[in-house]
């Protein structure tokens, strides 16, 4: 996935997305837990865009999401087309804060906030909270 | 599901659970996303305590979330048996707010909200919020 | 969704999509259970080539599946680009068969059938199998 | 999950079931991609009573799937209880194949197949069949 060229560094990525058939519900509308999925999608893209993978194969650290919450506004029907933008928040030496709209041309769908830490993951299977390698968190700039 | 008999008025609910094969990541913990699906699944088996179904067939009003958050503790695993408790923190004249908790054992997983309102559908398929219906309302107690 | 222009008849359509996180298990490969996911998106992307929603709101028929089968060759991983080809394998006067294949460059990751039937719901929300309609019919040919 | 005491032998399982709201579809049935998860989860809980886990932590054998399929009879709505029973049909050297049975009290929901292989996953993440441990083939029995 890295390019040769080194990427630019990122603080924003909007990803066009449809809504499929089994994402909506008996009310007919995009059910609720669909959108943290939305979101993270994009959070994926965007370290994709900073020719990184969130989850590369061997990797030392992981990055768990300790806290998630979304605000909806208007629902998402079957075929709509909309787009997730994720801006990061704020980087610290442990964590990354990203701040997500949802938009169908232009209304505002939803509004979701993702934040993640950096963990260590242990012999035993439990983690704990490192601080973020310096090729990954240089990578990322908060947003204006 | 309504007995003969008038249930109780509810304002809590345990729902006891385990962990599925298909809600679990690469990162061999649930997927954070499925939170949310516990959370509801809880919630309605409050309703069903309450002699209710959130959806019932016909319903002339339905009752879609506009917000939703969860904090994330402790991971949970494949075959983890835990237990979700959904808590009435407040019913007003058009919506509900429900407080979680996921535990497993006497470890706290995760915490959570969920704020639900009342809709009326209209023929064009838009929702307006509306009363929730009284013999709906009466059955929820805000818990102590 | 419906361009002014008649849009070609179809009868094959291939969706490119790249593994997202949440449909990767804790074996590090796409659970067995988004293949048929994966099947349909393209389906009904095949439709929207057609000029057609399989679900457009208001329809008087629906076109649930009535058997569904995978065979899994090679896995997929997160953050795969793969293709997923559905073909029409034969419209009779209430179904249709698909034939699907899911490839990875030259690779092929699975190979699987969708048979679906138009059915009629009534009042009591039965399903009947009835003819479909020549409006929809004639925009599907018999891939060769 | 082990109990000091031997389980038994298994040849098949009952699992008993609720439809949850975000398994259903716009249609207002269980979207079929869930029954292949259903099916899943009524395997899991055999070798459970079994005495056994089909992904214990650290183990060197896994079990994908090789291919699945599922006949549709009658749908299933939110709210409704079911049942699926698992029995193991075939256990060869490298493989397992259930037959799947999907039932509503005394109606017939579907009818479906899994056939699972063990696998020993190379460092590079390929995945070779291999023979299925004795410890783990001995406690399944072909169902009658």
């Amino acid at each position: 996935m890295v390019s040769e060229a080194m990427p630019a560094r990122v603080s924003e990525y909007r990803l066009r997305r449809r809504v499929q058939f089994h994402e909506v519900d008996s009310a007919g509308i995009v059910h609720f837990s669909w959108f943290f999925r939305y979101m993270e999608e994009a959070e994926h893209a965007l370290w994709r865009e900073a020719g990184l993978s969130i989850a590369r194969p061997g990797a030392e650290v992981g990055f768990p999401r300790v806290s998630a919450g979304c605000d909806y506004h208007q629902p998402l029907r079957f075929e709509d087309v909309f787009d997730v933008t994720v801006r990061v928040e704020a980087v610290t030496d442990k964590a990354i804060r990203y701040a997500c709209l949802v938009t169908r041309d232009d209304t505002r769908i939803a509004t979701g906030t993702l934040n993640v830490v950096c963990v260590r993951k242990g012999p035993d299977g439990t983690m704990k909270a490192v601080a973020i390698p310096a090729d990954i968190a240089s990578r990322f700039v908060v947003a204006d």
